[in-house]
């Protein structure tokens, strides 16, 4: 899905308009950074995406089972991000799970609630 | 809303058969356990919940900061779970954020995916 592979594209380029132009601009929407709370509102999720990048030299995602589901003018997307600081860099990612809703907005996917929490086991 | 209530009483009870009455009975199903990876598809799902309720003496949540988004026949809840063994058990609570999303289903509201991240700060 296109816009999902923009936010992340927006993520590695560290890039905050894109990352602007990726969410909806709404009061409601939602981003949880692994291991932290809710944050409510376009306003305070792009200042978190701000402060991540001003704190961020380079990052690299490899976006792993990607799973697309899509009701009328929502769909979500379930993937595994495998992070690294730059492309070829040998040590073992660190691996979150990711839940992205985006909604049709103006012929446009947005994205409206981003949730990402860190892997530490395999549930068998 | 009242079926994400049904969650968390489904849970609450760990009664196996009221959890499998909540969500929708589909192979694209996602549950993301706190810290865990991404389990697809009911039966996955159901086995989960089974060996966590068998696993479990007593859990009792207390659910805050809800918000419900709804976008034609998707809804979903953002909210905090503060999770103890008892509801007077006076230990801090473990707190976790959870993202659940349910699709409309011959009239009822069915959970499509829950993904549950713990809380380990606050994001300024």
């Amino acid at each position: 899905m296109r816009a999902n592979r923009g936010f992340y594209d927006a993520f590695e380029a560290l890039d905050i308009e894109r990352m602007r132009a990726v969410w909806l601009d709404a009061p409601y929407v939602k981003c949880i950074h692994p291991g932290s709370d809710v944050l409510l509102g376009a306003e305070r999720v792009l200042a978190s995406w701000k402060a991540i990048f001003e704190n961020t030299a380079s990052i690299a995602f490899e976006i792993a089972d990607v799973r697309v589901e899509l009701a009328g003018s929502s769909a979500w997307v379930s993937c595994e991000e495998r992070i690294r600081a730059t492309k070829d860099d040998n040590a073992p990612p660190s691996i979150t799970a990711a839940t992205n809703l985006f909604v049709l907005d103006r012929a446009r996917w947005k994205l409206v609630l981003h949730h990402a929490s860190p892997i530490h086991r395999r549930f068998t």
